[in-house]
This record gives C-alpha cells, structure tokens and sequence, in this order.
C-alpha cells in the first residue's frame, strides 16, 4: 500500500524512536480496550491444528454466522482479508472514474480510488458545520459521479449521519447511477440503530462495509466483509479476488465472537462509559477543543501550538496525529477510548504536558 | 474467486458428501505431512495477544527475516496473503494483455489472468515428452507477449524445467520484453538447487513467487511472497495492495518457521524417503502409470475407466482429481505424500479397490 499513514503503527514508531514497543500505551488504533473475546482466544487455541489445512473455499460456515449476527442474506456477503480488502476489491470490481470521498475521513477509500486511477472529488466537511453533513451533499451527485463514499460514524470526527439524510442520498444516487458505500466499521459500539443494513436490498446501489477487528480487537487477524444486493458486482468482485483469502484462525474467531453475547453487551456499555469519562474529563483542560465523540475515539484540536504527539510519546503514550487528513492539520489529534487505567494515565499526561509549558 | 477447482477442499466434500470431516485423510493438498513446526506453534500460541494490534504496516521483521532465509536484498520482497494474492497483485500491477501459461498447470495463473481481463496462450505440455518443457517453447515468446508464467517444478506433473532451458528462456523474454514469472512453492522440498532465486537481479523481467504455507504445513495461515529485482512493478504493486494484508499470526509463524533448521532438514528427508516409498509402491500396480515426481505429489493415470477420488472418498480417503486441468482428464490425480502411516493407508485401499473391479 502507499502509506497513507494510520494509527496502530507503534511498531514501527518504536523502532524509529528507539521505545520500547511493549511498554507504549496505544491510543491511535480504534480497539476494543477489553481486547478479544476469552471464547475467541479459546477457540484460536483449539483449532490451531486447523491451519495445516486450507481454509474452506466457499467459507460456508464463517458466512452463515455472519448472515445470522447481520440478519441478512448468506449470498450478499462479500468477505475480505480485513476491511482492506473488501474495500479495494469492490472498488476494483466497481472500477470507478469519479468518487465522491468525504474530508476529513478514513484514508483507504481514496487509496482504493487511486489505485484504480479513480479521480477523488472531495466533499468538504466544514468545522463550523462541527463536520456534519448538510443537505448540499446532494448537489455533488450527478451522472458524472459513480461512487460515494460515507463513513458512518465518521473517521476521525465520529460524526453519526443521520438515516434521514442517508436515504435522500440513496435516492439521489439511484437516480444517477451512483453506488453508495457505507463504511459502518464502528456502529457495532453503540446501541442506537443508525445502521443502513436493512436497505441492501431496497437499494441496489448500496454496499455497506464492516470491519470486525474494531470490536472483537482482532486487527492483526484481518478480517471485514461487505453486503450487497447486488449481484451483478458480487459475481465480479468473486472474479477478482484470490483464493483463501481469509485465514482460518480469522474465520474461527469471526464465528465464535459474534456469538458471545456477553462479551458484546459489556464492551458497549464499558466502551461509552469510558468514551464519556475521557470526553468529560478533558473537556475540562481549556487548551483543548473536544468534539463530541459517537464510539469508540475522540477528535480532539489544540488551542496552543504544540505536538502533542511528540510529547506524548515521550511519556510511551501513542495518538494519532491527524495532520495528514484532508482539511485537518497538526493541531487535530483522534485518541481511542481505552480502559479506565489508561484513559485515567493519558487525562493526567495530558494535564501535565500544559502545565508544564 | 471463479472457483476452478483446487485441492484441500475436505470440508466442502464432506458437507456435500455428509461425511465426517475430521476422518478424512486428505492426500489431495500438497501440505508437508509433519505437520507446522512445533517452534511455530509455540510462537503463534505466545504470540496470540498481539493479534490485539495492527500488524507492522511495514513488515520490517517479516522481510528481513526472509531476506535472510533466501540471501535476497530486503526491497526486493512482496508479500502476500498467500502466494494467491501475490500472484493476483503482481498480474493486476503487469496488466497484461496476452499471457503464456502451461497446459497443465496450476490454475491459478489463468484465474489471475482473467481476473484482468487478459487472453490466455497455452504452451502445450505433451505426454509423450512426459510433460518436459520443450526448446520450442522459444518460439511463443515475442513482443506480442507480455507475460510467461512456469510453475517450477510443474503442480500437478512434478516435472522439473532445468536452469540451463529456463535462462534462454529469461533471455529471449528480455529481448522481447517479457516478464517471466516463475513460481518456486514447492522447491523447499528438494536438496537439488533448482531456484532461479539468484538471477532476480540480473534479469530484471524476473519474478519469482514463493509459498511458505506448503512447506511449513500452514495453508490456513496464508502467507507467500514475491522476488523482483523490478522496482517500477514493485512500486505499482505497493500502490494496489491494501494495508495489513498479513496477518500477525502468520508474520510470527514465517519468522519462527525459516528459522527452524532442523524441522527444515527432517522435513526434506522425510518426504524424499516417503516419496521414493509411495511412489515404487503404487508403481507395482499395473492398472497404473505413474509419472516420476520431483517434490511432495505424484500424478498418476488409471489405465481403466474408474472414479478412482469417488472410491477412494468411500473409504474416506480424499486425493486430487485432474480432470479440470487443461491437457489432462478424469483419469488423472494428483496424490501429495503423506505420512508413512496415511500412505500405508493410501496404497492398501488402492490396492483393494482394483482387486475387487
């Protein structure tokens, strides 16, 4: 990949800084701070006989539970080695000329227009608008265009769009011949359901995209999928993508964690305790700007002109510097909602960093 | 993937053929028959929490721990998610228009091919010439060309194609500016140096495309690599591959697996002795031809007019049917080697089934 640059890259970070890797608090990777599931680490153990085998190509398993937690159709899952990869697959499948891409958001999907010599056009995400949406994003769709990309809730914002507004933009795009992907990535966090699952087959123009590192804290195990009702693009990411391209340890934890209701109940409830101490507590440090948060991260901007994550890493404390977002600079930082030891460690770093200028 | 037919697919059989998956012995998968190294499972056991992190994006470990293991220079790596998706970026970076590609072969050079919408020429492997790449291969290469794929030794003949042919190759490919790529996954296997390894750097239209899942018993894992001394491609290919493409587990199993001398050692010797034994005993059935293997499979063809796979699967034993290989038909199969006990097993139940014809 062309880096873009991401969170969750400590190893490299410590290499480079000379840290030590396993004594760095991360902040910059959106994890679940429970981290996996015991079932899972369980299940892992288990089956690692499994991996002398090939993984079953159909993957008719790992997809009937995913169509049983999604409550969908088993033949509108498109699976991929990670989020990633659902994304450049069904971007190489769609082969796009013009994409419509949110700024500020998530990297990949303009990586995954590029690669594909796709032009991006950008809808510009205004901070006085507190990077909401507005109705002009409608005025943006037109015969020109061939896809669009909204992240839900936004990344770096957390910025939820409403249902509302989604379905005039699914109508919209219908009507001109646009394909709407929805990255729901981090909807698994909350309880609200703002969820546009339920449409795919309403709506043949829409794709949604799911990551299940996010919540299962699996982001080294890759493994994401998108749905789709519409068969035409399925049969031709099929053609494109390379044989076994989710690994069997990835499709043993998938199956086992998305049936572990317990753990999915306490990471919710646990994850918006902790998103509303961390938001409370630093919106009380005035040289910060704090946005309102949605799931499981927080934007936040500083008032006075320092790297904070600089400093930060020199107290072994990982955030991610959001200067390379479009329409954002250095002075925006996205921190990750982590347990309460962690999260009380970064508030009181945070305050010591100011009051030490 | 356009599902063309692979070994290894005992789950889907037995679902299909409500069998119990687990009592199969599957000589159908060409996987080391000892099984992952003990090392390797140790590590991936001890390594299970950092599946809680991103992988490096940059595989800095990974890449110089294979650059040790095959004495190549670091830049000249591209990993992939399996050598299935190695082989899918590199075709997707060349974009070629008209590929030559063996007949017989492993299929997935044609799947990549037409994945990108390229036309496919066959090279025609004959029997009579056992299956041996023949010097008229020469003539097909010319600036029509773009690409040459030869599976080094073939899957499924097990025929080896000598350095001394594989270079006039190389230098009529370069002089019509052919990429030659040459697939080396089951070279761990033998003693002789066969490798085309060290000419990456001379012959600058060279690739090389590794498995490491094959020799280290880990095709649930997925995980190969590219060898280019080509950095424009290099640079195209980085380009398309999405982020994170390996996973954690097998970044750990690659580093802990090359490194371990003596499985590596004991591996070689067991399947060449396991081998020579499966091999001489199947040759004394007479309802037989047997073709001389190279590596940890043999094709044979039944002389009578048998579903030799179907007989087998009665008595839950699985092997590979080649009968949607180009060039060859239902009389032919692949069988991997096994251990001393399944290939006990293999040649008795053999043996049995043409008796009671």
């Amino acid at each position: 990949m062309a880096n873009f640059g991401h969170g969750g890259d400590a190893k490299e970070l410590s290499r480079k800084n000379k840290l030590e890797y396993n004594k760095i608090i991360d902040f910059s990777a959106n994890i679940n701070p429970l981290g996996m599931p015991a079932s899972v680490k369980e299940a892992i153990i288990d089956g690692l006989k499994e991996v002398e085998k090939y993984p079953d190509i159909t993957y008719f398993e790992l997809k009937s539970a995913i169509s049983e937690f999604e409550n969908i159709d088993k033949e509108s899952i498109i699976l991929g080695n990670g989020a990633a990869e659902v994304l450049f697959n069904i971007v190489r499948g769609l082969n796009p000329q013009n994409a419509l891409i949110l700024a500020p958001t998530f990297s990949e999907y303009e990586e995954a227009t590029r690669a594909v010599s796709g032009n991006v056009i950008y809808y510009n995400l205004k901070e006085e608008n507190k990077f909401k949406i507005q109705d002009d994003i409608l005025e943006y769709i037109n015969r020109e265009l061939d896809v669009l990309f909204i992240c839900n809730p936004n990344n770096p914002t957390g910025v939820i769009t409403p249902k509302e507004l989604l379905i005039r933009i699914l109508m919209k795009a219908k009507e001109n011949d646009v394909i709407t992907i929805i990255d729901e990535s981090f909807l698994d966090f909350i309880e609200e359901d703002v969820s546009m699952i339920s449409y795919v087959n309403e709506y043949n123009n829409l794709i949604i995209i799911k990551s299940l590192t996010k919540f299962f804290a699996l982001p080294g195990l890759r493994i994401g999928y998108g749905i789709s009702g519409n068969s035409k693009l399925k049969r031709e990411i099929e053609k494109i993508t390379p044989a076994w391209n989710i690994n069997t340890l990835a499709e043993i934890a998938a199956k086992i964690g998305i049936k572990d209701k317990k753990y999915i109940t306490e990471s919710i409830k646990y994850v918006i305790k902790e998103k509303e101490y961390l938001y409370n507590e630093l919106k009380k440090n005035s040289e910060l700007k704090l946005y309102e948060p949605s799931v499981n991260f927080i934007l936040i901007k500083t008032c006075k002109n320092i790297n904070l994550k600089e400093e930060l890493l020199k107290r072994n404390i990982l955030i991610r510097s959001c200067s390379n977002y479009e329409r954002l600079n250095k002075n925006y930082y996205r921190i990750a909602v982590r347990t309460h030891e962690e999260n009380v460690i970064l508030i009181e770093e945070i305050r010591r960093i100011f009051e030490e200028l």
